[in-house]
């Protein structure tokens, strides 16, 4: 099946009972010849695929060329300096907002410095904390959903309680957060991605970045964790901006509230990049004096390393043209296969992101884990059906996130064939049982 | 003053008052004349001198030209592999005795993965807890002192309360070991540095590592850090060993006790070297769960790095080899400059030890922060007077940690010298304050 066979099609629920069976044995024909094939594909995590690593092979192998020393004269093979060169905080300070007091460079891992972060906030506090967060009765934590899983686990091996708030097409539902933050004094804090949002691409308002930087929390400690994983991750010639939290925060005198993350993960290696935390100077300089328990210092190699490679956030930029032209083919096929093979049936719905890393795809109700089910059997991985939520749980079971980028176009064309045959055997199904 | 002008001296105590004050009076003038040179000299810590570093890097350049694949076929610039590349665990593995399920390579810190292991306890427990640690009324650790003082800053920011354990030339007082983890449930840990101690030199004997594999805790959840951060780190031909302590430990049944802990900081670079603990597989299981939701895998470009530049263990030794012909002359002038300024005048004891970064130096009672202080004054930077003791202080006021391995011979010498003066100084003065 495809766009132009579908086109005079009926939709799937104006079939009769008749005709929705026969196409369903037909679908599920299909799907089993595809099974037949012994596909072996991978769409379920944000990985970039082996033709964007390429990009900064070079990186690897001149930039060190016996010299070893920073700017302001570290030698960076050697011990020291915890927050980092200021070359790679020179790469990142226009990328996330902030000045070169506001920002600490970290590992490979932005996670890695959430997960810290949180873990030295339960342990020890953060900056204005009454006490550590594991002293507290309980600590809970605002969800936007769907959203990143791996948030939502740092949560939930902390034993943090979290609270689901829906996600909007401009950023979570600011009346609930308003409302929640400034009722419930253990509500610590809330995950966000502002840009190209993991998994529906979403982009916050102004209007909704203005609301978050007045929110009155009732907790005086609590923290907006801004991972701006995807800030320059475009996927159109639109290189879409958002307000910037720090500054819209110190007008309203709560400098304090956010701590934005990013990485070079999706820019340079995922295996092998650097990353970073921005937040006002005397929360650097508090989790700083924190860090300094931890470790002595990040790989200053590495970072000199990206600097060099990258020379400036221009070279970030031109460095990211080069990624989209790579994946806006991938984005494309998965956008057209879905609008060629599911919308004239009228099954499901999908985002069609103008950056970021997924296309979040909402099925009819209680097709999901089904759809993800029927593609791992024909030898297509997918997230986890409900990964998107907290605890795991999709109270619709609808919702799943599509991993376009690794897949060679080929691999991609393939998988999304048996994506949407899943989509519409699960979507006959649902109707049957009706 | 040097050797020979002291040989026909009498002993510091035996001098008359008249002699002391006279002597006293020289020592402070010569004092005076060594701040007059505007010195600025680093003893501080136990850091690598360029010539070191400049050992490694090759590493930097090609090591990684057009090949990111680990011998298994994982591209190590993507995501993945939490516990590190197989090649990269062969480096660690016979250099802390453990088996290729027995391992978990980190980051560029190993202060980083015993400081996270310890935050996890705390947060989550470790195996076989019956809570985190956190849960617990109260935590306490036993801190063989003269000790790593950032071992020591661990457990004092957590607010775990610290038991000094007095260090004998074999490792730790183990009597005084034993009794109290069989008697105390509160005791989680105990730090040990087993070879070539931080700061004494010291090296756990047979039978204290037989004596650590037999222990009794009462704490279910007891865990022996073994960091072994000196053990290729040879200061003369012979390459001593000491027992491997998870192989005792299985003996006993006591296999989830050790956490052993090493990294390549002084074999590659402290800037960009990676790391590894090592556990009985059981713990490493646990400890991959927990870590899972901190980071998706630490720097596997790194870790690939330093696997085809070192090759195997062989590599390793014979990097070792390298820097003891830097190292050596280093140690030798610190013990000349002690033994020819010092000895003969009956001032203080130090360590002459076999491997390791540091002198261990124990001047008469009252005299270390005094020496610390007059050298900082003259420009010589030292390690603070007590940092090798739990809180920083060190009952006796005696003990110098000296970190010979930055400064150049020739300023070395020059820093020894004030030393060696600021030595004489103090000890007059407590001879003269009796």
């Amino acid at each position: 099946m495809n766009g132009s066979q579908t086109e005079n099609r009926k939709m799937l629920s104006e079939l009769s009972c008749e005709e929705l069976k026969s196409f369903y044995s037909c679908e599920l024909k299909r799907l089993e010849d595809y099974r037949a094939k012994g596909l072996k594909l991978d769409m379920s995590r944000g990985k970039p695929g082996p033709e964007q690593l390429d990009l900064s092979n070079e990186m690897l192998t001149h930039c060190l060329d016996g010299d070893h020393i920073s700017e302001n004269g570290v030698d960076c093979r050697n011990y020291g300096v915890l927050d980092g060169i200021y070359e790679a905080k020179r790469l990142f300070m226009p990328m996330i907002g902030v000045g070169r007091y506001e920002i600490i460079i970290g590992g490979n891992s932005s996670l890695q410095l959430m997960y810290d972060t949180i873990a030295r906030a339960m342990l020890l506090g953060v900056k204005g904390s009454p006490k550590p967060w594991s002293m507290c009765k309980r600590v809970k934590w605002l969800c936007p959903a769907p959203g990143y899983d791996r948030h939502f686990a740092i949560c939930e091996a902390f034993g943090i309680e979290m609270i689901t708030v829906p996600m909007r097409s401009d950023g979570p539902d600011m009346d609930m957060v308003e409302r929640l933050v400034s009722e419930d004094e253990d509500i610590k804090g809330i995950w966000c991605v502002p840009m190209y949002a993991n998994p529906t691409g979403a982009v916050y308002s102004d209007e909704v970045v203005r609301r978050f930087a007045a929110l009155k929390p009732k907790a005086p400690d609590f923290r907006i964790f801004w991972d701006n994983a995807y800030c320059v991750h475009h996927l159109t010639e639109e290189r879409v901006t958002i307000l910037n939290i720090l500054e819209e925060c110190k007008k309203t005198g709560s400098q304090d509230m956010p701590l934005i993350f990013a990485s070079t993960s999706k820019i340079s290696f995922p295996g092998g990049g650097i990353s970073a935390i921005g937040a006002s100077e005397e929360n650097i300089e508090f989790m700083k004096q924190q860090m300094s328990f931890q470790i002595i210092g990040y790989d200053k190699l590495n970072q000199l390393r990206h600097a060099r490679f990258f020379k400036d956030f221009d070279g970030i930029l031109r460095q990211m043209d080069k990624h989209r032209a790579i994946l806006k083919p991938k984005f494309d096929l998965v956008i057209s296969a879905l609008e060629g093979e599911l919308r004239p049936l009228g099954i499901g719905d999908w985002s069609n992101p103008k950056g970021g890393y997924f296309v979040s795809y909402n099925g009819p109700r209680g097709t999901a884990k089904r759809i993800v089910s029927l593609c791992a059997d024909a030898g297509v991985k997918l997230t986890s059906a409900g990964a998107a939520f907290p605890y795991g749980i999709d109270p619709e079971d609808s919702n799943i996130r599509i991993a376009p980028t690794f897949p060679s176009l080929e691999e991609l064309d393939a998988a999304m064939k048996v994506f949407c045959t899943a989509a519409r055997v699960a979507a006959c199904e649902a109707l049957l049982n009706k």
